[in-house]
């Protein structure tokens, strides 16, 4: 195990902004981060995890971010993430944020792994208000998502709901 | 634009005490008050939207209150503020509340029009625990709803758990 | 009416330590305690009412709480608190917990029941990550429950999830 | 030790009509209620210890509430609890409440004697933005404090500040 | 009285950015505004009550803001309220904020004066890091508090925290 | 500037379990950490500055955590960072905490300091009850502390309420 490594899991359905901002905290602080892509059969969700991941990638090489890898996968995230060899586990808190069940997550996932350590950074203020259900409120009507996805994902929204007639 | 006309959205699926409450508050403080019912498809809701406005316009004529228009709506709100050219956004804040979720909203509107304000009215301090969803299973159960809805929603709640034989 | 019978309510799908540490406590304090499960349509659950009360039952076997009912119930809370005697209602309070809605909950029982006096008591610090869902989540992907749940209860979930094909 | 006996600390300084609230509620669950006058040098208070004492038995007296004792009490609250056999410990909670250090001295006292349970009642919404340092501000500037507290208290408070020079 | 006429009140010890933020979305809403700077002997205040109404009447002719008031008060706040013809009471609410205390203080003032209403305004995101007692600190130890602060504002800490030899 | 340097800055008055939790938990994840015992005169305090930074440095001795340095620091939290070269500034989230006070001193520093990241770790569920000012309550009456501080600081709090004749 290595305390180089850490993990940051999430459904990112989409990847927004906001994440990105707690991914690039993330390599300031981490030598090495893996970008988790939560393949969870039981949640609704807008992208297939195969798009889901897609598009994290898209991102990564938009933002020209090369040391940062991007895996799917289902099961328990404390298993996964001993798999990978990580120690640490990000989640990002925004100022606006649902700040117990984030505790709550992170004294499960001790439970279930004791040498994995859930770091919690902080996206910037102007990032507090984004949510991925929220862009796909937005991109749903037809609103301009741009100020707050990356190109490929802003692309990808458009193309679902034009695909689906909405 | 006019800062005299202020807007208040919801599913109001029905209208509450609560809401005429807040409703009462905005019109105290702008000249014109304009209740917008969301039709939002992909919200499960109890009473389809036509009814829904149906049901807010009967209790402004049960408490005569001749000054307010109601209007249906769907898409963005944001958007639609802008047509009616409403300023202020009402939302109403209870003691027990979902505050985070309301700061997240109306930081997403103004993103999404710098001019339109949200603007936060409390309800009163006995208004507190009423909110559409309890109203609703108290109905379901054959409890008395009166105490916490206008008259006419009274009636169709009635109604509406009649006919759907619970 | 007796200030002497508590009624413990909830969903129980299924009881966790959490709810037994509440329960334990509740005991302490008042002479007759009765677990009310709730079986309430229109709520998505993994096991039936009937599956629920059994695993309570169980689990009170486990450990001795001859003095405790367990019952089932459906329709409103207050109504069926008032037939079985009961004077105070039981709900535990996490250290991770939705304190706002506990809190509505209470008032609107109040509302309905002016006699039925909400009691809160919480758990033990250690059990304050435990939930009904984040366990089912465990047990899904195979996860060792057995530190979170009863014996009757690890069995239970084990057979759930074996026989659904998970 | 007997289950029966609830104690009620707090500065009362002074105590409220929301005081009041709290303890007739315990008085419906709990045969015995003791209200314990805390004496703490460290915090700045309007009213002495033995007045703040004096006025929990006017207002008691008031009340007619015969069965309850009052008494003051300085040291460590749980070691008190348990010479006058407490097993109960009362706090009130209101929907506008400091909730998480209410959590912290329940955990903290049950640490220091796991034989006294906390239990938390709910003050009545209407009270729930009652606090004895906005009343002494209140009445600091001459404000009608009538509403709020009971009557041995409003003339305590009349006298105060009159007696200051404010 | 007139609804058109709305109190902004506050220590402004000293005022910030995040005041004028507020104070700006007020002037959208309302015609005519009103800030009030409290005179509350009973607080500590680095600057004394008419060096503040001083630097908020210096901030206001920084900014060009000729149709606002500032006054100083001190005594009960509704009633001062009341005798300036205000009819909202502004408040800002900020994603980082007490949210308890504004509800509970909202309350009580509606208690003292049913026809003033507290309306909140919600600030800028990347206001929301802003307190006057993080920017006191920051000045007293010589850092750069001109992003936080109107230049008038910003002269008078350094003044302050030079003379005073820190 | 260097990746591998974490700060933990604090009061420490005195250092507690909880502290040591957090610490332990920051030393897994970074290589090297440096505790820093805030000198700030505008705060009452139990024990002088160089008391709390002794009793650190006795803690560190008594857990063999020669990896650690501890040291003093008065000014700028931010600026000091910088002299030491940290580019993580360690704070502890306990599941009972003042979670906003936290994200508003966050969002401060990385204005002072765009480049120095605060990380969050969270406290063992059992710690979540520790305060220093707690702490220091159960010393001054003379309850045992020894579960809750290490035994430097255990004796250190006996020595200073015995000398004060408390």
């Amino acid at each position: 195990m290595d305390a180089a490594t850490a993990i940051y899991p999430g459904s990112f359905d989409p990847i927004t902004n906001g994440h990105l901002d707690i991914l690039n905290r993330a390599r300031e602080v981490f030598p090495r981060v893996v970008v988790a892509v939560a393949n969870d059969p039981g949640k609704a969700v807008l992208f297939p995890a195969e798009t889901r991941l897609g598009l994290v990638r898209c991102v990564l090489k938009e933002i020209g971010a090369d040391d940062v890898e991007a895996v799917g996968f289902d099961g328990l995230l404390a298993e996964f993430a001993r798999t990978i060899g990580a120690r640490a586990l990000i989640r990002g808190l925004r100022a606006v944020t649902d700040f117990e069940y984030e505790l709550q997550m992170a004294l499960a996932n001790r439970r279930l792994d004791p040498d994995l350590e859930t770091v919690f950074l902080m996206a910037e203020a102007r990032h507090c208000f984004l949510s991925s259900s929220l862009i796909k409120e937005v991109a749903r009507y037809g609103g301009d998502v741009s100020p707050f996805v990356p190109r490929c994902v802003a692309d990808a929204l458009r193309d679902a709901f034009r695909s689906s007639g909405c």
